[in-house]
């Protein structure tokens, strides 16, 4: 499983993904693709603590719904890119908190490794709420590897 | 490279680097195992704050050292389980804190990936300096892999 996001790192752990992780050789190979649009309730009150319109908070669930389907394009394109005729591709898009919606999915998916880059999830928030990825080390079950963009 | 110690994790963190990130198509897949010492500054005080004799200090090391080849020894066993016979293992013994040893040591011999347990190092020692995985996780350049024992 790869945590997909905006990110150029998140598509470079993917590119890692693919190279070292899925054999050449077994046929069976299963990529899932998680992208986490974040939870409604963050667009109901703006910064300055204003509540936002319904019409509001609809341009920004289709913005979200957008954002979502080109993060899963531009993965897609990198695995057509690697050839890898022999992957099951399979996409999961989850809504929430993206460190508690990416371990919940991990598990429950049955994932056998969890991907993800190390600064995904803008800065401010990470600031904030803490790493995304830390915290998926510390609470995934199965093994996480953390790619850095060289 | 794969950090080793005496936990029973750190074995199957390299079980897992073998079956997962060593091709079989791959004949130059290289293997460092790497095994931390530590400092011998450590031992120069006991919990008290005597300094000990030499001669402590001297059995101390020669017990360092002999755990270093008995981690080592059970490293290659299970290298040699696998039938590894496409794998160069290259053995790697350092000495000084844990962290920056790996960290470094992973710079320099220009490993791939670094794997290791989460919770390696001993519970005590983690909680006055915090956990070694956190800490490579952070500062090592390259893809970082945590494996938890199922």
């Amino acid at each position: 499983m790869v945590a997909v996001d905006e990110s150029e790192e998140s598509m470079y752990a993917l590119s890692w993904s693919i190279t070292n992780l899925i054999s050449d050789t077994n046929n069976n190979s299963k990529l899932m693709l998680l992208y986490v649009k974040p939870p409604s309730a963050v667009y109901s009150l703006d910064s300055a603590g204003y509540i936002f319109s319904n019409e509001a908070i609809e341009a920004l669930e289709e913005y979200s719904a957008k954002l979502a389907k080109s993060v899963m394009k531009r993965a897609e394109a990198i695995c057509r890119n690697f050839d890898a005729t022999n992957i099951n591709i399979e996409k999961v898009v989850g809504t929430g908190e993206a460190k508690n919606v990416i371990c919940n999915a991990a598990k429950k998916l049955e994932a056998d490794t969890l991907v993800m880059g190390s600064h995904g999830y803008g800065f401010f928030k990470r600031a904030l709420l803490g790493s995304v990825s830390d915290y998926c080390v510390k609470n995934a079950k199965c093994p996480v590897v953390i790619v850095k963009q060289p």
